[in-house]
């Protein structure tokens, strides 16, 4: 960690912050230049909060050197992280594919989509039980009810299951979920973080749509610091500037992520920019970039789905983007399932 | 509503399409383009959802007409809401300024700070018991000990006292809090917002980091669809591509959320910016714009809070940014407290 | 296009309107609604411009149906355009790969380069001349020189040169060079599009760090529009919120523009993130995304370059990305070259 | 500025580092940290090339310390620049009030505005001759004769006036134009700039719309590297994720670009938002943050403008936001004009 000083600073007050950052175990060099003196922290600095330092009045500025994330950092387990989903691997050369509908809607509709993606190649199957829905008077999922479905699609298919958790309140109807996700509106719901950290189930955390990537990893460490080393990140969109897609799919995160972190990775080409067409380049995109999964919508009859029909698949257009899929994950040298 | 239909869409499907339409209870009327039929959709549109028209295979894109918000939406409500809290006004010719530390910390900070503020000229006390913080290892506030700290601070000095929850099952502590906040990052957790809804209690709603003014008014709908109508808005800098602040103060939300809404509306310049320096022509900026009250963070000693010390102003800064702030209030022919 | 009305509108205005819009020789249809009315406009309505509209006081709101740029829209010119650059081919199965420094140096550097690069398999040059700079005190590049350089390191290698031109003054020093390059911060100096769309040049046109796909293809309308067809489009990055990588490659962008357009795309895997060791991923996912070339920065020392030295790769960088860039093109069905 | 090394980077490369930065004059310290190695370099670090330090093997980051704007920086100087403009005083003050049409039109619309605007209180005179249009199809402004009928406004009422530029070979028949407005969308067409530079008048730089402050200002050291010591800053709205508006005013620009530099700021509330009902409360925010100056749109007929009619204001409506604005300026004890 480095201070910058103010020009000119008091000698009284800079002995007085010297004095209060060695209370702190850290060691203090010192670099005099014309506009400023400089302060180097040495040794770990990750418990000193930046904002205290910046309260300091003799403070101009401070930079970290050492990343905020222990946890989930790539320098402290160099290895990459194989995350066990119901016997299959996420990570180390395993690709899996989890599809299926934004909203689990009913037994029909659910297992006819679990076959239909199963046939197709998926892995996993997704499907929302809890909706987090912008307008209050838009369908909010089925809840339990919809969790029940979901079981008896994986009774019918073997596919382990993936749905997403809104409040700490539901974890116990999660209990048979193989795989729970924290939606991007809830990735600094720090309460829920906390009470997943404790939890034994693998975590799919999905970055938030204003949220920097060392901010997900930071999240990322909520859940690890709480004891669960579970976690899946996935890049699904950011929010920007550009109104021809709903989101923006940062494409970059996905290697860059695994230069940072050790944990493995998904990505959600349908949110990421809710056109149908595109969901096939972006997914041979995310694999050429090394993802460890694709979360991808997918609907037995899109124009009559209760959420998200617009972006989701037809299990033939599913089936076509499959096919490529499968192929450019053998051209490189990685296995689906 | 109004949806573009694709070219050439086969007469059958459009036929189909209209006879959907017409069982949700609206009347369709055709135009016939060029390049593109349109159709006119008549009615309470409200309860159409967009995804669900969007996925109409005949279907090229859809606009709304109506907004999507109704019972915050001024159109249905034309006079200012005015909101009481413990017995003071937000809204209508009012501006409270609340004040405090971003966290609680101990009995003889808080209570310090609530008497610097309240003889600034502050009408209500924050400060933080839960804390949202990035980094699990941050301080994460007094939780259950910093409410009833709160409550001595509101004993010692009269002022009402607003703080923050983070989780449902937190409400109950929540009981004696006269202004519930409702956090940046929690602005989109519904299952809290529909658990407020319920509530009686005046809710402090703040924009989300990288949410829209729509969105924002669409989280207030979750709480009055519950039918809690005391809602405030709060804007308080959004994420954007500039450095140098740590976020943008959207200061055109002020006077844009009052034409599209009946609720009060509070701006927080602290964290607008991060910025000491700024709280004050911030300040001012939104008062000439509207603002029925401010949220400044004010700190009896900076350089030792637990959190966002460098954000936050002393008392005596306070009060020289409170004498400004008195004369524009009475300037714009409004009322402090 | 569509207006939506103000509610209530006084009938005599609405009369004027409809007077004025028929003038323009668009058909006029109208849709009564309960709290507005609307209006479909049908013809041509290219030339009617949404700001008049919308300062008609009975005006609400205008959308567009239509899309606003027509040379290089795809629903216009559905078959792909080819642009040839010295007899190579950009688009139609062929994919080509331009690579070299930021900035031309020296006689040597550049030659060293071309050499390096052509080995490995770079199919055109690329190197800076007229630098645009963030600060006046950066090296601005070698002008005139530096396109003599690039003029003999073509003579040595065969590879056509792409270089970047920043003013309309400075035009008649690139007759010799194969591709013009407008970089992002003049991607809406229309003043210098008006003057290249009287040239006969094949112009790269690269998107700017905060325009919409939108904006990108009307600024391709601006050169197009002056007769010159030989338009390639280039993504490179967004300004995002995100501070990791030096923007954001918007991904999406190349699939979706290739829906839009006819145009042939590029992608600078160099400039989208600034970090070298992404500039392989970047560049399958490009490729797999339909990208027809790619545009790669290279020195042959990038510790002594004299600009953007920090995200060049070396030459034997270079050969290992283009080894897997190979086999991807190939693997597509597409052709090197 | 500031150094951090790679972990275990070989002691050679470190020498070599080290003598590569002695040979640029600055005096180098180390200080060595647990994983990481720091070096400080002390002396005038503004010549040294962030990215030819990043382009060093052994080099992980850099840090500025010294901000990289000299010439504008309030550090240097201290007190605030006052612009001269046809003897009317931007700064010190005294605040202008620019207003007119986007378009020069014709002379009866342009001497009718300025007459209007002038008897509300206007103080110079803008519109524009040269229109940066997204759409090569859109009315792009009459050119010189634009110019000239500028000049009859301003004999007709005394007026300054205030136009834009657009490309350099232009610049000639700006000789009579006293203030000459660069656009956003050319804030970093660099040779424009430099061209600037070295003119002798008065330059009014609007901030682009994704440019940061720092941006802003080292094109405005373009500007004064030349020699032209005369620059306005302009801030006009940035681009962000928000659709509402057309731009989001970062109305904390305007204090802070007044901490940053002592050059004299302005703020153009109409193109910031482009909702002409937002102009009085951002043109008082303005006032209330510091703003010396305000560039209003404003249209005798705005249904029939040419160009952004949509947001212009009518003269009545121009007199009334002058009347609050007048009384604010006062209020806040400066000088109107």
């Amino acid at each position: 960690m480095i201070l910058i000083l103010k020009h000119n600073a008091p000698q009284q007050e800079l002995q007085a912050l010297e004095a209060m950052l060695s209370e702190q175990g850290v060691q203090v060099t010192g670099i005099h230049g014309t506009h400023h003196n400089i302060l180097g922290l040495v040794g770990d600095t990750s418990k000193i909060d930046i904002d205290s330092i910046l309260a300091q009045p003799v403070v101009e500025n401070v930079k970290r050197v050492q990343e905020p994330f222990k946890a989930c950092n790539r320098k402290f387990h160099p290895e990459d992280t194989v995350v066990e989903v119901a016997g299959r691997k996420i990570g180390g050369g395993h690709v899996q594919v989890m599809a299926g509908p934004c909203s689990v809607e009913n037994e029909d509709q659910i297992i006819e989509v679990a076959e239909a993606v199963k046939k197709a190649g998926a892995t996993m199957l997704r499907g929302g039980a809890f909706k987090p829905r912008t307008s209050p008077y838009a369908f909010q999922g089925l809840h339990a009810e919809g969790i029940d479905l979901l079981k008896k699609a994986k009774a019918a298919t073997g596919l382990p299951i993936v749905t997403e958790i809104m409040a700490i309140e539901h974890l116990d109807l999660f209990a048979d979920v193989d795989l729970i996700q924290v939606g991007a509106r809830n990735m600094q719901n720090f309460e829920l973080l906390k009470a997943l950290g404790h939890s034994d189930k693998p975590i799919l955390l999905k970055r938030g749509l204003a949220n920097t990537m060392e901010e997900l990893l930071m999240s990322a460490e909520y859940i690890m610091a709480g004891g669960n080393m579970n976690v899946i990140l996935c890049e699904r969109g950011i929010r920007t500037f550009e109104t021809k897609t709903r989101n923006t799919l940062d494409i970059a995160a996905v290697p860059l992520l695994k230069q940072l972190s050790h944990l493995p990775i998904t990505v959600d080409p349908s949110h990421a920019t809710g056109i149908p067409s595109l969901v096939k380049p972006l997914s041979l995109a995310s694999i050429v970039c090394g993802t460890d999964a694709l979360m991808i919508e997918v609907h037995n009859n899109p124009s009559k789905a209760l959420s998200d029909g617009a972006q989701s698949l037809t299990p033939a257009q599913f089936a076509e983007v499959m096919d490529d899929v499968k192929k450019q994950i053998a051209f490189c040298g990685k296995e689906l399932g």
